[in-house]
């Protein structure tokens, strides 16, 4: 926008002429027609503004506006175990790469646990030269890293695998969620014990067993060599202290890999020679194939794209403009590009990539389109840093088959009918 | 860290009694010496484990543990107006650079404000070609942006011009605040409604009239050519909805400038030739120099730094190291370097810039220091990419005298004495 040369100032009776006049020209949306009716009187003074609103500190711990009170975590289905279960992010209301603390989705396999941040002790000991109990103010006491990274659970969109559920992009992807999260690096803390006493038995190196301190003591068996330059043991997401279901006082970050590795109410790292085969890593979180067999030890979450604006819930009201808005992220880097189709994937452009495109963290993107009334189908293709591109479900399903419940990366499509509903079929 | 060549696994008992050798030596802090005493006992099963925790979705929208129900806002006065008060966020119990919306910082000049956010208009009109209204619906519809930027009342740390105030950070720094913003671009805007139709009688060129809905109807006039490639109208902070005491439905972004112009319940923008003169710019946010003539329209906020742990409250426990952790921000661009100093100015030392310096963001700034337990002066100095120097004190007040409530962006000291007890002194 640049200021016009021309142009004397225009008394208002001549531009709101002039706004008639363009809408007689049918060019602008409904509510701007009524907004119209509403310039033709003078701007009245807002009912807002006749007394004084709510006293500072009613909140001293603000909360939402009670008029937003739908957008909350929900679950999406549930579960058989007592306190084992999930709550999914309402990505469909979100904005931006960042979620808010009280919406970061969960997943529990026992529950919450309330723990004395003074009393929680975190031990790293197995094949070290120090074993050492830390508080968390020795933990505070070490330096410190920030970080943007998002966290998915595997099973993230497993509703998926057998063709279009029907449910909306809270319950087939919101098992994902992008926090700012603050810590001490792993390797910081290895040098504290002196430094790891083993070159392990597998190609991998050393492995590193993490450990909860919650009822189902979540423990992961993790590759050491391939996560030191990123891990983090973190007591902070954005910016204040752990949340109790996101792990209060102290849980792992490793960037990039599946969410049940980033073990919360973390209690013990123990450096060992091979992984330990836990009950996480045999019965549970390995991926099995159309053959039978199994992948075992799938960490890093593939690259991976969704519309999150508009999708199924949301309903295009009238015809004209409206932007494409989703979030790609990848475990294995940074977005490249993201390509969006408005029909089905038989033609593709490039969406803007609207936030800084960060190592391992939700981008926002957006691409322009002007709905016609036409029935459509709106898909996005997400390519990343390594050269991945994200595959269309029939891919997915040619090289895993159907037996897999975790790790669904497929293109997501979304239907648009005449009436301007959103659909997942 | 890189894995040792040497080393058999030591058997508990021998790692057991190196690390007490180690304790022996004196080299651990007193809490790792307790730690070591819980070593000589097998890890104990954690009570948290023994029974299932609290189910998913007791909260489904998450707030903080009860344990640190002390993190929140708070205010230092009390206000004499109805509606007119602040409440400032606990710098000193925040990590990294977000701030969650739950703790950013209020200020109101007329209370909260309930609005409709379906009843919510924006108009912009004055001379601009085609003034329009737009629901909040009509602004969803337009391309969004996402960006990461500081919020500063041009009043915060006024406590300290008259030296040190004894207050802790949050009372000193409080009034600052660092969210993801989602909104449309001011020049976005500025197109839809035909573009501008003066250049305006100032050598700034056009000006803006920003208004908002609450009951003081907050209102300032900015220099319309000095924003546009930055300003936003957002409807989203850090993911969701903006919250009520942050200007819900629609506020204004102007990335750098005093928060007074980030007009919040934004229910107006007019284009103008000149400057209004509103209350805000008159009687309220003008800067009086030692001469008694007043620096009006005062908008970057100048590049300043505070160290936030440890800092008044905190209290070092032992001997030995502490990492020195703080925030450093610039209303005209990035943050180039910090410095810091535990002579109180002294001797400077560079401090790691822990976060990707952001535009207009804070920035999480850190540096190594052991303590001997001697009184110890702690300092921290700012320089942004535009090459300002934060000053101190002095050279602050001999520029500015000490008529000014605004703007104080000095270097802020905080005392360490022999007890480790931190104070503002």
């Amino acid at each position: 926008m640049t200021p016009s040369k021309t142009s004397p100032d225009l008394p208002p009776s001549r531009s709101r002429r002039r706004l008639l006049g363009r809408l007689a020209a049918g060019g602008l949306v409904a509510s701007q027609a009524a907004a119209a009716g509403e310039l033709l009187r003078p701007l009245q003074v807002a009912p807002s503004s006749r007394t004084p609103g709510a006293p500072v500190l009613d909140h001293p711990y603000g909360v939402p506006s009670p008029r937003e009170a739908d957008v909350v975590r929900r679950s999406a289905r549930a579960w058989p175990l007592p306190g084992a279960a999930s709550s999914m992010t309402p990505l469909a209301d979100l904005f931006g790469t960042i979620t808010p603390n009280g919406l970061v989705y969960e997943r529990h396999h026992g529950g919450v646990p309330d723990i004395d941040s003074d009393q929680h002790r975190l031990a790293i000991h197995g094949l070290v030269r120090t074993p050492k109990l830390f508080t968390m103010d020795d933990l505070l006491r070490l330096p410190a890293e920030s970080r943007i990274h998002f966290l998915e659970c595997s099973g993230n969109t497993g509703s998926e695998w057998n063709g279009p559920s029907g449910l909306p992009v809270q319950l087939t992807h919101g098992l994902l969620s992008c926090c700012e999260w603050t810590g001490v690096r792993l390797s910081t803390l290895l040098e504290e014990v002196g430094g790891v006493s083993t070159q392990g038995k597998t190609n991998d190196g050393p492995w590193l067993l993490a450990e909860g301190a919650d009822a189902a003591a979540m423990t992961r068996s993790l590759p050491l060599h391939r996560i030191l330059d990123r891990a983090l043991v973190v007591y902070a997401q954005n910016g204040e202290r752990l949340r109790p279901e996101n792990g209060y006082p102290l849980r792992l970050i490793v960037p990039g890999f599946e969410g049940n590795t980033n073990v919360k109410w973390l209690r013990r790292l123990k450096v060992v020679d091979a992984p330990l085969q836990t009950r996480e890593e045999t019965s549970k979180y390995t991926n099995l194939l159309a053959d039978g067999s199994a992948r075992q030890f799938v960490f890093e979450m593939d690259v991976k794209s969704v519309i999150t604006r508009p999708s199924p819930g949301h309903r295009l009201t009238t015809h004209g403009y409206y932007p494409i808005s989703g979030i790609a992220w990848s475990g294995r880097g940074t977005i490249r590009k993201v390509e969006v189709s408005t029909d089905g994937g038989a033609s593709w452009r490039l969406a803007r990539l609207d936030s800084v495109a960060r190592d391992r963290a939700l981008t926002r993107f957006e691409a322009d389109w002007r709905w016609d009334g036409a029935p459509s189908a709106i898909v996005s293709r997400a390519t990343d840093s390594t050269g991945y591109v994200q595959p269309t479900r029939a891919e997915l399903v040619a090289a895993r088959g159907l037996n897999s419940q975790y790790h669904y990366n497929a293109i997501q499509q979304w239907r648009v009918d005449a009436s301007g509903e959103v659909r997942n079929a």
